[in-house]
């Protein structure tokens, strides 16, 4: 089993190969002119940014595949949260490269791409009951007990991946908002993982908290690059597969509290608007709320980093 | 000894201890008009800064001390870490008052500053090699070994005292920098803490990490509240303090690595320009020189907190 120091040397590893690939690939991403357009809906602070340019998730998704491969481990568990890292990553890829390099403003239509992360959900839920010793139980945070779902096990994961995921690239719409959340959910998962032991996502989560940490020194305001759907979907898909394989799907409304409510926003706020015709946040998602409120973006930003250092703490003291 | 979920409790504690502090004092410190007018010299973009409540330090300083006597330890070791962090904030509140209460733009004189400094660092040093199970004797990172300083003890402790002290001093030049460095670095110190079994640093640093959390929420950028000398003096008692507890004095280069390089900017800066007329840097400390090449204040402020990461996991790994 993995000790912390080598973990840390994960980290510390994929925290260099992220800075290099970034200041590599920034440069050939901004000549190459994929600069995305701006969503025309967000606050008018946001228009000056459709220069920035996007699909800056590759960098540590780059990153994340040469830490793992050089690490020489291999097995079930780390098939699942690559399959789910990196196929996400791709539908977020074909939307962004529709959008950008196609110059279509609107990528793939919300039916295919909800048809293909609810593909790619059930293979991963299929895949992980027939892998996992635990089957279909999972574990209750607070109550200290296991609760087998027996046959809803596949449909219950599969919708909390395709929520999860959608979840974390709505929360994607301020500089440093996901990479920082998700470092911090990341790095929870990571302390978990050396706790009961589970080398798999102990290495996942360390390559990943390097390749946030990394990717953060670029995309913090005012971003350098934006991780497009193809970082934000492949984010989501890492976050999920990693509390699966832990067999904690139900920790993930604690620790990824920030994405749950960026979620519960946007459901809410259309709900009450074609119900009531009124509308119960400014704008959503969440973040978009505050800042009509006149927060400062960064302030933003940097509130729900530490909510999710809270939520994160309070997820430890939910697991024994 | 603590548990690590004692400590996440502690931690949870400070933060809202502080988060409801930081609600009832800002609003009085504003009415108060305790703003204190911004250094001359700093880059013009912070002007408009002068309005800004300071003396901030006071909450997280009340939380810590609220969350310390309620956690019901009390051993040589706390007396040591309370007496420097409140020794050397109350040394920066008594430059605070005079400069903001009684308007004098320059507070203490620097002299009058540095040997109230001295005699706090030599007492704190005397104290701890009497109480000390080490004695005499650092760790020295990397080494794996002890080094017994001897008759050094005192006059070397009482060097890193005032140089860690005003290192934090400097070093808190910008929204959420002295903070959030200074949070990173204390969680490194409960790590260590809980791995070598030492009670009162693991109690003092998880107090610490929840306050500057909380403070963070109103000290982030566009800070609501700035720490003053009561703060960055204290934070800076803390650290070094927690650091002589565990005998790794010698980490701090390492893990403050950000408060040794502003440092060592000034120093460069004023050695290069007393001998040869040429400034080093655009400008000293390394954050205003980074925010004269162009690089926008958050940039700074996250970029330090990523190194300081980067420098605390190295500063794991330095120790077995």
């Amino acid at each position: 089993m993995l000790e912390y120091k080598d973990m840390i040397r994960i980290i510390i590893i994929s925290f260099v190969i992220t800075l290099i690939l970034g200041a590599l690939l920034i440069p050939f991403l901004r000549r190459l002119k994929i600069g995305q357009s701006i969503r025309k809906e967000g606050p008018k602070s946001h228009f000056k940014k459709s220069g920035t340019p996007t699909i800056g998730g590759l960098i540590f998704l780059i990153a994340l595949v040469i830490t793992i491969l050089t690490s020489g481990v291999i097995n079930n568990d780390l098939i699942i949260l690559l399959t789910a890292t990196l196929g996400f990553g791709l539908i977020g890829f074909i939307d962004d490269f529709i959008k950008v390099v196609l110059k279509r403003n609107l990528g793939l239509r919300a039916y295919q791409k909800l048809i293909m992360q609810i593909i790619l959900a059930v293979i991963l839920a299929i895949y992980q009951s027939n892998t996992s010793i635990a089957g279909t139980e999972i574990i209750v945070p607070f109550l200290n007990t296991t609760f087998d779902l027996g046959y809803l096990y596949i449909p219950f994961i599969a919708f909390v991946v395709v929520g999860t995921v959608n979840s974390v690239n709505l929360t994607d719409g301020l500089d440093g908002l996901a990479s920082g959340v998700t470092l911090i959910v990341m790095a929870f998962f990571s302390l978990v993982a050396i706790k009961v032991g589970s080398e798999s996502v102990a290495i996942f989560s360390a390559a990943l908290v390097g390749g946030c940490l990394g990717f953060l020194r670029y995309n913090s305001h005012p971003a350098k690059v934006i991780m497009g759907d193809t970082g934000s979907l492949a984010l989501g898909g890492a976050v999920v597969s990693s509390a699966i394989i832990l067999n904690l799907p139900l920790i993930l409304p604690i620790v990824g509290g920030i994405y749950f409510a960026e979620t519960l926003s946007v459901i809410i706020q259309v709900t009450s608007y074609k119900l009531t015709g009124k509308r119960v946040f400014r704008m959503s998602p969440l973040h978009h709320h505050y800042e009509e409120k006149g927060w400062h973006e960064t302030k933003v930003v940097i509130v729900f980093w530490i909510a999710t250092v809270i939520l994160c703490l309070i997820g430890l003291l939910s697991i024994s």
